[in-house]
């Protein structure tokens, strides 16, 4: 038995996860610490049994399906490969190809893709009060198919973002957070700054910012949320953020000034999200079908924007930080000042200087993704972790 | 081995079905008596395996294709689950995707995308005497492409519905009756009402209704077609259907009273329909680009189905058939009145209480495809059936 | 040991191909003639083996990833067949899907989509000076993740079609010589004819030209470049095609007359594409956004065009070929006279007649990409060879 992965089957030991087994994945304010914790230990004897060419199929068939109500890159490829990895299909709902708008119900649509779904991966976090809802919706139709004897297995949801959290990307920043600083152990007192940035595009979703103070104030750490006046985040979010760090020792503050989220930060994640109420105005404008009022609200909220673009992630705000060598992290894509827009979230030059960690942060998506599915679908992941060293088949006959 | 897998098996050993290895599925009506039973056995094995986490895959590698003249989900997910199933990896030719526009004939691009396509499934039901005319341009084009040494494999056709019959779903509603009724040896008198439904869309294709009465007459049952004036369907098609009845010892009549044909009917299938001769009206209309004509077509069709509102499955209506609880069937999505609709071809209190065998029906459409398949390319079902089962490959390593 | 197979493994072990492993595929000069031999040698092998049911899934799990930035059928299905037949499921990047227009950089999205990518195949093909060089940063983008630790291998660039040559369609045509003629030791002094031919469309690529004659001038042939006057292609590839002329024992002319082509030639591969400098000044009204300017280039190009209908392969000019029976060469769809336009590249009969061998041709395709693909993945061909042989894992159990 190769060392680390025995060390990842013996912290698993001592974790509660039964829970987990057939269960979904919806906000990582709803998991145990243990949970996380398994998620991201799996994810890493994942990658360890990859990385030593051991294939990790624990499916001969089945289907991870995927409903994508925004465009994506990375986290689609991510569920692909998580998917892949695992030996599922993915089949994509595309819902401009189906039937839907026919008027047919969530829970009929969710039953008759479902058949032979093992998981559903789903982003949607456009509207205010509609991605989660809707999510909760699509697991409980087929929950309901799976007990009234429709559906041979529950399929297992995972949210690929909502409207209040990204659990996948916060997991795969915090993974790239752990190995950097050599362990969860490292981190108590570590101060990061999650801070809005400017950008001149529009109506960015919370979930990632809410993500990040939802979950990283488990760990101990010292997290301050920085935004301009007017671009606050869901309140119940913010309850939850003070909660974990009173139970983990750490804090959570909030802060008018970037320079001050900024100094002697360990970690900071600039990047820019729209105002929860301009967001909440949208929804019910869209609701009404007012698209001139959704035209007007953009300009309002551009103009808006325009008056912080000194948010803005610089060499000299980064000069500022713990020896001026906070570990920068961003989800993908960012605004790029002189890159992919005049004045962005980020220097070029600081980007350009995290390029690999940032790179590495993205990488362990897919991990997460399949450590998710992987403690949804197996009652005995350590029992199944050592079987599959064992089995040792070949990801690849080189 | 498992019993009922045991009694599928000999089931088949008295079954002819020598003619379905390497052979297409075009039309039920093209098939034997034996050749339907297999493929409703087979299905039922299939699901009996992978209930019992058992892997059916015959294909290591190798595609099933899929081209989809009309939005689907339902049978896009049910032919991507089938292939799934059986060890295939779906490639959908996207027309607009392709050069085919580009001038090429069928015969060109059926054998371009076939160099390893172990089944084609095809959705063409939109015009009348296009579908399976195409389909059987397609299948003939890849059985010389196979004869000529092109290809190295016959692909199969699997008709996904066409502008005749729709196969899938029509054996899936069938396989739904028989497991209702505890057998195929419980319907004989049982009355069945396929009744046209108002809709106030316009439009669908006929193939459901025809593909109905010209299976369900095979089973000794008594198939009542009803429907208004002007809403006949193919004569070819009826034939078939009292052909049927007369050979199964059931009934086939037709009736112009939606009450007529639910009055003690034990199972009612209502359903929307366009008129014959209309679509064959707007098939020439689309040939000729008279796109106008189209759209004074399509109101006048409109208007047309409008005088018939009071054609809809109502909590009165379903009172009267067979102690008030006939089986309800639809091939979904239905228009459901004060749901996707103001007034459709169903109350919401009906459908709703028919939600589960609804979705069961739904449920049989890829084990349905999936047996087709496994018809077409095994030569001893019995012999593969029996080593998979001893084999005991897991689907999936809980 | 299959005899013939174990001939494609006694040739292999004549070759030196030890710089393939973990390359690239980008244009077919940049490799040897071992290499070159390679390729047709593994791609036989494949097919050997399929043709006799053994499996040659060298991947249990991973991501072949597709990029066409141009439509495609035939080598999207290809790929797709290439990458299911050693195991890999196909990933799309469908550009219109993603965020990338968000002004990510090639760098960060070729990483993104690579997490699990085994091979990448990219179609980029429209514009002069970009395609090649998209490909070489995608390529140089990925390398450079493995080498960082993002990326736990380096994904395979292949190129499905850039704007100097079409490896995979020339090697695929080549492959038809090579089994048409008996082996490539019966090819010396045979003359191949690459004509432009008359089309009334426009702006056709010139990488199949160009790929022909930078491959098959490899093997000893006589072979000629003709078109009219204003239709040259890249000077640096005729330069190469020079070289290996010389090389080979061969020739390489051109001529401006389709007839002396055409005179006593053993194969024939008519086809029209757009003159280089027309191509190079639509990527310069491109990059401009001269709409207008690319619009008054089209008609030009099209009277241009239209000067050459006498450019066709007509009955009359094959009947002038060596004994009036050359071997018909297209990459497909060609424009056929009387079928996909009034007037072509080719006569109707003539297309007609040739249309078995096209056929194959076009049949190779999926072998050889998939040659390439395990030429770059696996360390010792001929080792693998022997033990999928003896491994005998079906591909399908009939």
């Amino acid at each position: 038995m190769n060392d680390t992965l025995q060390q990842y089957i013996e912290k698993l030991n001592g974790l509660d996860i039964k829970n987990m087994y057939n269960n979904d994945f919806f906000l990582t304010w709803d998991k145990t610490d243990d949970e996380i914790m398994a998620v991201f230990t799996i994810a890493d004897a994942l990658r360890n049994l990859r990385e030593r060419n051991i294939s990790t199929r624990i499916f001969d068939s089945g289907l991870g399906i995927s409903i994508f109500r925004d465009n994506s890159t990375r986290t689609r490829f991510s569920f692909a490969s998580a998917c892949n990895l695992l030996g599922l299909a993915v089949q994509d709902l595309d819902e401009k190809k189906s039937q839907i708008a026919h008027g047919e119900t969530v829970r009929e649509t969710a039953n008759m893709v479902s058949f032979m779904a093992d998981v559903i991966g789903i982003r949607d976090d456009m509207y205010i009060g509609k991605g989660h809802t809707y999510q909760k919706l699509v697991a409980d139709s087929v929950t309901q198919g799976y007990e009234d004897g429709i559906l041979e297995q529950k399929p297992t949801l995972v949210n690929l973002q909502c409207d209040i959290d990204h659990p996948t990307q916060c997991m795969a920043d915090m993974e790239e957070i752990i190995h950097y600083f050599g362990g969860v152990e490292n981190l108590k007192g570590k101060k990061l700054a999650m801070s809005w940035a400017y950008s001149p595009s529009y109506g960015k979703p919370l979930s990632v910012p809410q993500g990040v103070i939802g979950l990283m104030t488990r760990f101990g750490m010292d997290v301050v949320l920085a935004h301009p006046e007017g671009y606050d985040v869901f309140p119940e979010v913010e309850e939850i953020a003070r909660k974990n760090a009173e139970k983990s020792g750490g804090s959570f503050t909030k802060t008018g000034s970037m320079a001050e989220a900024f100094r002697d930060a360990d970690i900071v994640y600039p990047k820019s999200w729209a105002p929860f109420a301009a967001m909440e105005k949208r929804t019910d404008l869209y609701a009404k079908g007012d698209f001139d009022g959704i035209d007007a609200l953009e300009k309002e909220l551009l103009k808006q924007n325009a008056e912080h673009q000194d948010w803005s992630c610089t060499e000299e705000l980064m000069k500022t930080t713990r020896d001026g060598k906070a570990l920068y992290l961003h989800c993908l894509p960012a605004d790029i000042s002189g890159v992919s827009c005049e004045k962005g979230e980020v220097d070029a030059s600081v980007f350009d200087r995290y390029l690999k960690p940032l790179y590495k942060e993205a990488s362990y998506k897919p991990y997460i993704i399949a450590a998710m599915i992987f403690l949804a679908k197996v009652k005995n992941p350590q029992k199944l972790l050592k079987e599959l060293e064992e089995g040792n088949k070949l990801r690849w006959r080189q």
